[in-house]
């Protein structure tokens, strides 16, 4: 099977990563493609960005489509998620609910850690988004800036393990998820240093995909993703023009 | 003060009567402008048209940005709310968010009441986002296929008071909205007919923006809505690029 | 419009800066009418006091029948205003339910500052009340004695200021409400030394009460205030006993 | 031990019933003293009378104030209740906080059977203020008028008893409770004509404040039902205005 | 009435201690048998340990049936409690529960306050499988180890009222449970040096059974209590095989 | 890596179905281990049977002890499932909490349908301990009784679906979940005939196994699945004897 790693995101070197560590997930017989967005931002902080680099998300997935067996949206926030569903014939997981969702076979409540102050408030509606609030022990972030978001783990590792551990004592989560696409692949390294589960929502999401494409689960005609009716539209790009009009 | 009302989709004969709408419940002193999207949809019913129609309304907001003291985003779901809110230094209030709001003064629980099918399970998220799924008591939609969006009020406002009566009597909600943004005006021509109070988000919205605007809260230096910091961005149009960009 | 401030306290001071504040918000056309209680309590800090200010209010409420198209319940925490709606045949809006829902109009969670220890318990069951318990990020409150219900805002506008300073920075809310009648007017004073938006529930009120009035609700016929039927009564002070036997 | 059945209507026919069940459950060496209402309703069935009969509750304990144990405020929707714990120096308990909390004892959920259409709103929120709504299964009321208060229970019977086996059908509940001081008494006549246990509210009333009373809970010092200060007041009853003013 | 108290450890010297207490608090007629677990664990802290008592608490259960009008089990946590339930045909309560439903009625939060660590986070689910959790303020433990489960009431007494007073001042309950069979009968001794009411679980629970025994509620013929049908098993203890096969 | 697929139940026929459907969706090189309970219930129908069942699973996980890399408890309700979180060193995961985690990656709401009435009131407890009661639409099931524990799949299929397309119709969820060890290996065979996606939960718990397995997390020093400390015992069967004796 032909799975999309789709980084929302202008940083090559994140999707490099983020290729690195999929590949490393995936089971035999499954093959990675990684893609970067053509336009939009360096990574993702704000809701704001979230609107923008979901639609881009969007885009992408069109432009590729047909091409791939599942997809994954590589950004921590799920951004344009439960769009692209209502209208990719095949199945897409977001790289947080997927690691949130691997936290929950782990224990009763999860953690998320991650490196930046902005993304705390905008992962907070993530976790809401998906249902899961009760099942969250906290969000917590790293408070000062970083040099480069491509080498922002390196950077930060020791700091992560520090604030890892003092979650852990402070709010008493039985699982750590290491938040963010810059962050993937941290996790193994680290993991004997923290004296709870650690997630790599990367790696949980290539196996959830896997699970999910198995499964090969009808297009549903009822319920949450029913496909839209095609609509007329202007001004979209070509691609994404096409898929919203059944084109 | 100068309230824009942004219709986030390409009808313009829409647009014209949330003009209408707005103006009449505006106080004496506020100017109503309102505009409608160069691009896009017709009207918005998945989560995809959101995720699009929502950029598209940042779009829009950055255009226009210095113009006005206020905004309204004027489809109901609240296409790129939180992020307009993330980036605009003026407040802006969704028009779901704002009519069930209001509900919430006349009643424990109200019901949402609307013309199409497509729009339920995005109207549901919507009510989950605004954290008021334990006060909305339905979400109810006609069935059948209308002609035009920019008459549909016309067209099915028969349908639509037997709809509400039904829902009172099912759901005992103790309010009704009437969703969606093509049905603007309708409340009061079919008030007498429905055994519980009706709102007009519309109304409701801009009641509520002049409040914000009187109040002139503070651009926030701490919390959800904290300006995110100025990244640089690629392909992005230019008036949203130069606002993303802190320029 | 006509507009009922109702103080259901004793002390004229309070009622004098409520009309002040209120006349202040309220758009042109709009006719402020306050009135204090003529029996019970200073002010109320107890759900005691609370339970026998409410039926005062409705007392109040019932003295003046006939003579305004809205009314405040200008005590926070709202006493009687459920019992209200069921029996008063115009819209009546209480100050807590009212500043709360213009903070949710501001971010997802408000923290409510008071001045007195004895009001947290009480406020924390009004907020359950309004069903708003998961917007509220938390109460907090001054812990010294104050020397005049009429002039506690003055004496302990610096112990406020820091006290929602430090609310924001250990609770993280997005809005803070200032809560108590006696605090009216306080926000626009201080809220340049505090990081996030100020909501001064009393201005909020006279907005929203002016836009349940222009939409001219009509009287359920189903739901929760449905009028209760007429009934025999004994003892009650005559303007209630006549409205509540439905004379 | 000598506990008081606070009836806080003026129904003398209710209070009889109330006396006789309540001393049918007693433990021996337990003594019931009931009063009814000197003014206010013959029953309650509104949050306004609800607000009036609650005030009445609490100047009929400050009056009996010494006299007694504990006290049961013998109205479903326990008007007064929070009131009175904040004042009374002994336990009280709410007929129907004491009867929902014995119907958890036997099922995860309970339903309420009731007389009149007119409670069921009432009881909704009391459902909710005990902070029991996830519990309740459903509140179920007959619709057509009954002639007497102090007869219903024998008019009634018949149409109860079927009303309570579709609710099981149609709700599923657990457990149904009996709701409204005129009901009691009736489940043990009835209780082989439904297949659930049934709860009597009056009696689970007595039985739990037996326990209280047993355990002698000293009063508070810290917690919600701190004693308020006392606080000077005007134009009260009596004896309510001692208590009131710590006198 | 004769009322069993099941301890569902191997520790005797509990069950000497809950048989105490209890006694005490039954009324006038009611006799206490208190019964040991034959196999087991000498006290329950864990999930694992709980599966296996609960199991064993059933085993005793049957075989005991017919020689008891109501049963307690004796462990907080109650193991087996729901199981119990399906198959035994008198009323059964758990300790935790009766205990938590005790605290209710005397305020809106509670905490548990415990003897050893690894009982909170058992306790947690618990609490969760009551539908209290939303009640709960919060759940604390002594964190050093125990010389003997017979005494540690003796022994860790100063450090649990320390703790209680602790709890009270950072978490502000209501009211504190004393949680955990071999704190059983501790609550009187230190009630008075505590701000705010204790609970203790034994004595609710023999209280509340008497109440249920009181009401002879009968056998369900629906809802979730419902027998289970009879069904064939291998390998069982001879009286539990018996009333699992229904003979 | 091995994989044990433990049957709490006696009935080899629906091991060698588990075994089945367990071996298509495993990934190359997953190797699966069956195994049969040796005593107990031929299948779990209630709370009663899984207390004690879920001590079996215990039991048998504590026999096969250090053979295997993770473990599928293999009846829908995941009895023993925490409990053998509690003191088994691999990875452990319940059959319904993997399915209807899968579900959630599916869709908003899922349904469970199952084949006999007794199930659903412990299946709901089974959604509520795993925190997804806001993500279940509804628990459905068959009403007559069936033949053969073996062959209710072949037996019942017609009705299943039927009741499947039922409930898409009238409960709206998003997901179907078909519960009940006993009918894996159904959903591919009759996913055609129902609108939305079927979730196979013995082949979602395999692949979401095989991913824990990949991550090695480690054994947790902290939160709710720290390792209870060794404890003194009698009467246990001998594997388990030691494993909880830390021996």
């Amino acid at each position: 099977m032909r799975l999309l790693v789709l980084n929302p995101n202008t940083s090559p070197s994140v999707t490099e990563r983020l290729a690195a560590v999929a590949t490393r997930a995936a089971s035999p017989g499954t093959e990675i493609v990684a893609v970067t967005a053509p336009r939009g931002f360096p990574y993702l902080s704000s809701r704001a960005e979230a609107q923008i680099g979901g639609a881009i998300a969007l885009e992408m997935l069109a432009e590729k489509g047909g091409d791939y067996d599942g997809a994954v949206i590589a950004a921590f926030g799920d951004p344009g998620l439960h769009a692209a569903r209502d209208v990719v014939e095949v199945p897409v997981v977001g790289m947080s609910e997927a690691g949130m969702l691997a936290a929950c076979l782990l224990g009763r409540r999860f953690s998320l850690v991650t490196f930046a102050p902005a993304l705390a408030s905008w992962y907070e509606d993530c976790v809401a988004l998906h249902g899961l609030t009760g099942r969250c022990a906290s969000i917590r972030h790293l408070d000062e800036a970083f040099r480069s978001i491509g080498e922002v783990q390196e950077e930060k590792a020791e700091q992560l393990v520090a604030l890892a551990c003092r979650t852990v004592e402070q709010d008493r989560p039985d699982v750590i998820v290491l938040a963010g696409a810059p962050l993937a692949g941290l996790a193994p390294l680290v993991a004997d240093r923290i004296p709870v589960p650690l997630v790599d929502p990367i790696a949980a999401s290539i196996r959830q995909l896997e699970m999910l494409v198995a499964m090969t689960p009808r297009l549903p005609e009822a319920g949450r993703h029913l496909r839209p009716a095609a609509k007329p539209n202007s001004g979209l790009p070509p691609a994404l023009s096409r898929i919203m009009a059944g084109r």
